[in-house]
């Protein structure tokens, strides 16, 4: 992996050189594997396809939210809400295990990955990440809410692969998709109608 | 490739509908392959990736920009700004044959693609992709310049991988690189002093 000063000539600016780094650094993300099939099923999705998948995402769906919520804030959050599984890795949403030390993992991750921006950026785009990551302002409820229909989309348009490789049951899906169901109720009916066709296909254990 | 509404059930919402097909269908843009290599090397980065890539970017070079730009606008232009390619499939920077239609084909992949969406949001998207196109207000040149600047910042760590292989020249990447030179000038001493190394390393026709 090359990426170091020494590969490009310095801009003279220190600030300037911390931010092409970093941009350089970040496209480690299209390393860092999912569950998730593509909807082509021809392999696993990315953390850089998602986030930008979710990111669009942000863009249309803002009319079903209970509360009102800033739309190019969201979307800036789901840009940044994975960044730091370039060293955390990917959490299986429903791997319990890998949960439990999960905040931790990523916390490190944080602190050492921002820490390749200048203070202020690197502030500023961790306090989105933990704000996203706290699910408690609108916007950070409403990033939550397509960071879990955009899986949900892909696994009801892949014969479920990602549930059925985890033996994954419908409690369980159900619980992560409670996000949806408090702040985008209509958008929940499509989703719990897709749960229990999943079910009766076999998808999700009942 | 699956995508069609027998696919999932329907919610009971044309508009819902509507946006949920849509969002299934932009994953096609993970098939839409660009010249470019990841900095890892391991394979050609994707039209996804890419626009991530230059979404995150977006929200940290702002402060180098001539004029003032709304960085959240940007990032939303950066977000949607290749996704006529699912139709019109991507068109390499350095290819004249390439580009003489491209305007034409990129039109009608949007009168395609975009008639997907509900005509308020077909038509919010495509004002965005239209105005990033046209490289005229701040934010589009802010924009293009992210657009421009990711695969500069691959190239130089690829080996000048791109330009190499399309035997591309030094004015050819001073021309594409024109709108940094003239949006953000700092940044551009950068990318003047990478592109006299990539001269002299061979990687560039002088």
């Amino acid at each position: 992996m090359i990426m170091s000063l020494t590969d490009f000539v310095e801009s003279g600016n220190t600030r300037l050189d911390q931010q092409l780094l970093f941009s350089a650094e970040i496209d480690k993300m299209t390393d860092v594997l999912r569950r998730t099939l593509l909807i082509n099923k021809s392999r696993r999705e990315n953390d850089a396809e998602h986030s930008w998948h979710i990111a669009t995402m942000a863009m249309l769906f803002s009319e079903y939210t209970v509360e009102p919520v800033n739309v190019s804030r969201a979307v800036q959050m789901c840009v940044v809400h994975d960044i730091v599984e370039i060293d955390a890795g990917d959490t299986f949403a429903y791997d319990v295990q890998g949960n439990s030390d999960k905040a931790e993992r990523e916390k490190e991750a944080a602190d050492k990955l921002f820490a390749k921006l200048p203070p202020d950026q690197g502030e500023m785009i961790r306090s989105l990440w933990e704000e996203f990551d706290a699910m408690e302002t609108p916007d950070a409820k409403y990033a939550a809410c397509m960071d879990r229909l955009q899986p949900f989309l892909h696994n009801t348009l892949t014969d479920g692969h990602t549930w059925d490789e985890g033996k994954v049951a419908r409690e369980s899906v159900e619980k992560r998709m409670a996000v949806i169901k408090e702040f985008m109720p209509e958008v929940y009916k499509w989703v719990a109608a897709n749960i229990d066709r999943s079910v009766q296909k076999g998808w999700l254990a009942p």
